[in-house]
């Protein structure tokens, strides 16, 4: 077993390994709140150890408002007090809703944290970001709330199809280019979850982040370099109406981070990203118009009064946040596109 | 103008004084959220200085999910950044909602508190609790989140009814009775805001909850002091369905607590809570079965998979939590039920 210790306020352990679901144990007075797409096997391994069952909508429907309150009036309706605890079951929708849950029911309650999609362990399961969505846009509501642990149990990786899979590897590779000390390899090709290749790049990749957030938890600075790639990719997700998976958004705006981070001096990662894109085969871009883009982009929440701020890379491991000249934004949207 | 320093992780300071709206200035990107029943002319001392105002419906009702949803979208739709300020006019309930809201949105922004009630001065202006109610109960749902600075303009509490303004007192008495330094008098008959010693004593009273919440931000140990009288006060809210207000039902909660603590050891502090509550000359309490109002102090969200903590008093100023056995709590309510 691997364990990633995360040096926030609160500090505390992701640990990534083989059948950890079946030792965990919980206090009384303890909510499962999970996908309800779950296998049943899966919720079969934890189900006598709560007090409660609450099941969620499958996937991103979970994370609005009729959802969140449904969630909390059970909570309420059970009597749970604060010291009750929250466990998130799921991918990265679940453990956004009911941690947003744990941080909002009387002002905040333990939450813990058992991911079961690869995107999940990589990229949700370390920062304490939480929340939900607006009709406005994603993720525009939520709260900063750690949780106690985190519990990556790979044997859960084994029922995923291979594009929710590759959906996790989008960010491995964002905190594979965001690190200085990574090796050079297509880690990303790796399938086999048992290997003990696979746990050790998994372990790496939620080292990489739980570094950067435990240097900036609230995202005042560097927090922001895990936005590589994002700035295009949500535009690209929005544009779509969420049509194109956020892995693949992510694989299209991670190239056009490094068209940006070429043009603007740095070296040139072009071909590693289109690389990485090929192998990601998305779907068509659903978008080639920049002014469309942009306009979405703009109203990025990662975006203040004074417009985009995007991640570039400098060189590998070395990012770095920089405004950038319209002129430069449309010639590297340009060679984008040449390559996609 | 006085002004009380809160040391939280964010220090800021409380002003308390008259006329203080007409200087205040505010960053674009502001929004003014507001109580529908502010007076008109207070209002417009503020509505040119932001860039957005949303008017929230009056007192509790605007502490639900379907308000809060709404401010939010209002606030995504005006494209409110993460540098933008939230302004909160109006009573603990406004300032609960706002306040929320602004913990909530991009998870976290600024926020500002301009109180107009007594209650809203003396009680939610320091502390940082924000939320809103569940059909299940009141503030099941919230956040901590600390506000920028609070500016208590005395000349917005001329337009107030006796009866809210007494609302204010109940929260007064209780600071007073857990200040170690407070001097005996019967400050709660003063009327004139426009006086010195008026703006003197709410000064002191802020000061008092400004002292506990330093010390105690999240409601660790101290700040649980803050609940004294409120275990019962809650349950004769709940039972009257908030038919009687909170003042009336605090000035009842500290007589009951003021037996409770009596019958544990400490000095006989009942004459001095009875003289308070004849002065509030609240409505009949709702409930004068012992059975009923145990089976909400039971729910209290203060209860944890314990029980019941009350806050106590050895003396005048010297608070502390214990649990007090059943028979105790039922022989102090038949010496409560005797006084009122």
């Amino acid at each position: 077993m691997h364990k990633i210790h995360v040096q926030v306020s609160d500090p505390y352990t992701v640990s990534v390994g083989f059948d950890l679901l079946e030792t965990l144990e919980f206090p009384r007075n303890t909510a499962l709140i999970y996908d309800s797409n779950i296998p049943q096997a899966t919720l079969d391994r934890l189900k006598e150890k709560v007090s409660l069952l609450i099941p969620l909508p499958a996937g991103e429907a979970c994370k609005n408002f009729t959802v969140l309150a449904d969630v909390l009036s059970k909570l309420a309706a059970a009597n749970f007090t604060r010291d009750s605890v929250i466990v998130a079951l799921g991918g990265g929708a679940t453990s956004d809703l009911a941690g947003y849950a744990a941080a909002s029911y009387l002002r905040g309650v333990k939450f813990i944290n058992l991911p079961t999609t690869l995107l999940g362990m990589v990229d949700a399961s370390v920062g304490g970001k939480t929340g939900i969505n607006l009709p406005e846009g994603k993720n525009l509501v939520g709260a900063f709330w750690q949780p106690q642990s985190v519990h990556a149990d790979l044997a859960t990786l084994e029922s995923l199809s291979p594009q929710v899979f590759k959906e996790g590897m989008a960010e491995m590779f964002k905190h594979n280019l965001l690190d200085p000390t990574a090796t050079v390899s297509k880690f990303y090709e790796l399938e086999d979850v048992r290997s003990e290749v696979f746990a050790r790049e998994l372990a790496l990749s939620i080292g990489v982040k739980a570094h950067i957030v435990s240097i900036d938890p609230t995202e005042k600075h560097e927090r922001a370099f895990l936005n590589f790639g994002h700035t295009l990719a949500h535009a690209l997700e929005a544009v779509s109406k969420h049509q194109i998976s956020h892995g693949e958004a992510v694989a299209y705006g991670m190239h056009y981070a490094a068209h940006l981070s070429r043009n603007m001096g740095g070296q040139d990662l072009t071909a590693k990203t289109l690389e990485f894109l090929r192998w990601m085969n998305p779907v068509p871009p659903p978008s080639r118009d920049f002014e469309t883009l942009h306009g979405f982009m703009s109203r990025d929440k990662k975006a203040d009064s004074e417009g985009i701020r995007f991640t570039l890379l400098k060189d590998h491991g070395e990012p770095y946040l920089a405004r950038v000249p319209l002129t430069v934004q449309q010639e590297s949207f340009r060679q984008f596109l040449q390559d996609v």
